[in-house]
């Protein structure tokens, strides 16, 4: 049997704390922003100096199952972070929660009361998927499905004589993640071509018949780029002699060289540095270009209406 | 020239309220919350009594830019939403928007605060990205790429040979969303295979070997993907002849009959009507079944380490 004493377990490792992540919806919202406060403190999770569970709840739409989380919470000496749209449950998270010494934290609420004061309307107090509401599905929802459908069907090279329809083509070498990028930058509704550099092939000529404003380029440094190509050969199980000379170092160099000549020649392509960024932050920068040279406008923002 | 009065403009149209949305990073989490909130005021986008364009600024990292954005807000009429980090830029975007007049809300300082009391630590107040932080990209985060590869190799039917090494597996007729739900449940690090039900097809035999409790089946009321179907058709340009009975209503509601009669041969799989369900919200259905089976615990949760 585990002994808990002040937080530190019987092996001296300081105890997890945990938050309880609640949602009448999908949940995904409040799991989103708790990763990125998360994020204020990853300085600690790295030495393991307080380490953190996560336990997400989604569709808690009665009291009922609301009331038995709190519960459970307080067992665990968890706190509770929550998205419920209808006001009453809202209000009756606090108050248990206040009640049984649960420290919380409601997300939705103060931005939407912020949201109708600024539009002088009140909030419907309905969670999605309610019965009450019947909003169909939007254009723009389709839209995003089908911008998935086609960044799948022109993945790594596939159909070059489609790069005319793409909003967007990615360039660069093997690993410089132009796959998790493209499906990323899809999903926002963005469809998306990307085209592989390998050293010695041609590339397709349609590259350089689109226009260059949509094309872009991704680079990495070639230490990096080397062990994520060792631990990528590791995780197909190729053994050496398969691998060729693909997570070579001296390979590794030459085919980022030859790609920023590729680069070179085509200066109105941006290039952007991927080495240590995250997929989402690539994104960021991505679109953040694009919508600049697509609008043209002294503040580069994305704007979409509702 | 447009003469604006009281918020009505020439037309007697609701001139649009704008909500600035501003972060040191990616700008995806304030984009994601706005978003949610604004679920509560679509009952009056659909009437356009209360029209909205949300502007995203991304990457916002010093004072200046931070002020320049702030004087647009005020000449525009807007209210700021932000995340920023650091908790001396926080102050400010509060000092500024006070003292202009802008309406704002700070979405991370108030949870990461609470968080910071729970966990008994201080956040770092380092922006993602921040030179001073290092963090290398986790293992999860590789993973993460995996199932998107994975994922995309298996999509429609792909290497059925595969299946054993999906952790989920997705079945049911086309237009069901299939490929997106994939790609969705991939972005979150699940390795996923979707098998199409097609009439008069066989099912791969891999299908019925692999552990049935991680096969999900997919349907949809008849008239709903009639519709679905045919702008489907349209999009793809078929003219009627192309389209064969793909969108008959009569063939519509015999695969989906076929689809039911498998479904009911393999009683361990969920059935999942998607009628009416945002990608996210099916995703949402299917992450839950699938801790709940693998975890059988009491509390439906998805927890997750940090
Ligand atoms: N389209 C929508 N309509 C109404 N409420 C929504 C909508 N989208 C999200 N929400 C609410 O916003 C919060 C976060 O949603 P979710 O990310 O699904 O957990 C929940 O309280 C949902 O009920
Ligand atoms: N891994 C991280 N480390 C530190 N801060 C983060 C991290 N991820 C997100 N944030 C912060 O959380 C807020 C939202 O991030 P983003 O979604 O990139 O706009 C920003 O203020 C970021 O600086
Ligand atoms: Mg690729
Ligand atoms: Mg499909």
């Amino acid at each position: 049997a585990v002994v808990e004493e002040e937080g530190v377990d019987d092996v001296g490792f300081t105890v997890a704390k945990s938050i309880y992540m609640v949602s009448d919806g999908t949940g995904w919202t409040v799991e989103h922003l708790v990763s990125a406060a998360l994020g204020q403190f990853d300085y600690c999770f790295v030495d393991r100096g307080c380490p953190v569970n996560t336990h997400l709840f989604s569709g808690i739409d009665d009291a009922e199952k609301l009331l038995a989380i709190i519960k459970q919470a307080v067992k665990e000496g968890a706190m509770l972070v929550y998205t419920l749209a209808d006001p009453s449950m809202a209000a009756s998270a606090k108050q248990a929660c206040n009640l049984w010494g649960v420290p919380s934290t409601d997300v939705l609420s103060p931005i939407t009361e912020d949201i109708a004061s600024h539009l002088g309307v009140s909030p419907s107090g309905l969670p999605r998927g309610a019965s009450g509401r019947n909003v169909p599905l939007s254009d723009e929802y389709f839209h995003r499905i089908e911008a998935v459908e086609f960044t799948i069907k022109q993945d790594d090279g596939a159909s070059p004589q489609n790069l005319a329809n793409a909003d967007i083509v990615l360039t660069g070498v093997s690993r410089t993640g132009k796959t998790p990028l493209s499906i990323y930058l899809a999903q926002k509704g963005y469809k998306v071509a990307n085209v592989p550099i390998v050293m010695g092939i041609d590339m397709p000529r349609t590259l350089f018949e689109v226009n260059p404003e949509k094309v872009f380029g991704l680079t990495i440094n070639p230490a990096v780029l080397q062990n994520i190509r060792e631990a990528r050969a590791r995780t197909l199980g190729l053994i050496s002699a398969e691998r060729g000379n693909y997570s070579d170092m001296d390979h590794v160099r030459e085919e980022l060289e030859f790609a920023a000549r590729l680069f070179a020649e085509n200066p109105v392509w941006p290039v952007i540095d991927v080495t240590g960024k995250a997929i989402e932050e690539t994104a960021a920068i991505v679109l953040r270009l694009y919508h600049d040279r697509k609008h043209k406008c002294t503040m580069p923002t994305i704007s979409k209406r509702y």
